[in-house]
């Protein structure tokens, strides 16, 4: 289960005004991300939008990934959904298909308590032999993993992983100290949110679950690279040139943004699904220069 | 539109494990709103858990209701939903169900900026002639109206009122004083959060969305009609009453011990949808204590 290590790349999953997956388009974005050579996908993310497709939408989704990288570079699917029973589904699905691994993020409608919580993820690991990463993101779930439950989770066999919100005060390590005493060895603890990311790895996290790598792999995976070989010097430079995208990704969003990237490099066209909105035109512009800062940062 | 005034029972809405609606049990629940003299049912709100539910199950839920209490008690029908377009296609079906109103938070999985919202409600304000109230409700939406964006909305032909939180600092008479010179004449302000309704009535808002009203709608008729002839004294005796009620709403979330008290009321046996629980045997009982010191209170 390497692939919970190292990066991850989490595309945007191109689909047409009515929320139908255009799986050409997708092939296409994975190929990129498998020959870059990332160390797995992360299908169905927030990124790629799974909130908003429906079951059979992302079932074709799998089917086009699992034929067009399968075997090659290892694909993790999230499988959120508000109840159980549709998680259970959606997990049966992603195994059939060919899933490597599984991201299960606690959505919710009604706040859910801690047990509750629990008792979700553990009716999914029993659905599923497949190896299943915690996806703890108070942003758009609200719900906040306290240190106990993620303990108690991680004692669940086929819970293997988390991927964490970047902690409030940056500090990866002492965060890195205090939970890896607290789970099981060889849980892997990784992040999100691209901006925290070289510090993040810096500090010895297992993964970064990003999402410019979902568009721009290869130099996700230089500074990923980079910040595992104890190179802070280039993975601080390389991050350097992020700078101005990762504003726009605080300041928008980066799920908005992504479309915005995704059309300035000319990968795919689609708008994001409403009532989520494209950026403006004049956003638009700023999303050109920082793509345009960013290669020449890279170059100089 | 006299829906949109005095009190909206909101029951929830019986389903076995699947998540398939009993019609027969629901129709009960609505045939005792209607007699005890609602001023309208608000059918498939969070209390009646929504956004658990599959479009063909909510549309069964609305053709139920009006084959039961069409023409006699309003149906407002609630249509939230994460995609636009999904929203479009429930506040259809109900229009075609027979419902008399409609009723629409801005469910969220990525946060929505205010535009966003904006444009959700007027695509759905073009797609029906049915009235709209707008559901303000921070806790499951995760999104918090401005009173700018209110007034905009207002300005919407068929957006008519709005269900609002309970205010922080409970100053109802503050809010509404507030949000009356922003909005049209006759657009209706009313608050949902039931130990709030007696304060909201007695500063002269216009309706009280009420969950408890769902399954006991004779003594919040009673508490209704008493602030709203402002009778001070026995709203604030039946408020009482219903206090310990209340601290268990607090303490549980109201969606989970309803299901307690219908139980507890004999009125239909159903499970919350997972990964919802139901509450301990030991909370159970704490549930009958408060409906036996309501009925008590309310005797004395």
């Amino acid at each position: 289960m390497d692939f919970f290590h190292g990066l991850s790349a989490f595309p945007p999953t191109p689909t047409d005004a009515e929320g139908q997956v255009d799986v050409a388009a997708l092939s296409r974005l994975l190929d990129r991300i498998h020959a870059a050579g990332a160390d797995s996908i992360g299908l169905l993310g927030s990124t790629g939008g799974y909130a908003y497709l429906s079951r059979g939408e992302r079932r074709r989704a799998v089917e086009a990934a699992v034929d067009s990288v399968g075997g090659r570079t290892p694909v993790i699917v999230g499988i959120g959904a508000l109840r159980t029973d549709s998680v259970q589904a959606l997990a049966r699905d992603a195994a059939k298909a060919g899933a490597d691994g599984l991201l299960l993020a606690p959505m919710s409608y009604t706040p859910l308590t801690d047990e509750e919580v629990y008792q979700h993820f553990r009716a999914i690991a029993e659905t599923t032999d497949l190896p299943l990463c915690i996806y703890n993101n108070p942003g758009t779930t609200k719900f906040t993993f306290s240190d106990g439950l993620i303990a108690r989770l991680a004692q669940l066999e086929n819970i293997v992983a988390i991927k964490m919100p970047l902690p409030a005060d940056s500090d990866f390590g002492g965060e890195l100290a205090r939970l890896r005493p607290q789970n099981p060895n060889g849980f892997s603890i990784g992040y999100s949110g691209d901006w925290g990311a070289a510090g993040a790895l810096l500090a010895g996290c297992d993964a970064w679950y990003s999402v410019i790598a979902g568009l721009l792999p290869a130099p996700a995976l230089k500074l990923t690279r980079a910040a595992q070989a104890g190179d802070a010097d280039e993975a601080r430079r390389i991050d350097d040139a992020f700078q101005p995208l990762w504003t726009l990704f605080k300041a928008f969003g980066s799920f908005r943004v992504m479309y915005t990237v995704g059309s300035v490099l000319d990968l795919y066209r689609a708008e994001p699904p409403r009532p989520i909105l494209p950026l403006s035109p004049q956003d638009h512009g700023r999303v050109e220069e920082a793509l345009q800062g960013l290669i020449d940062g890279l170059s100089g």
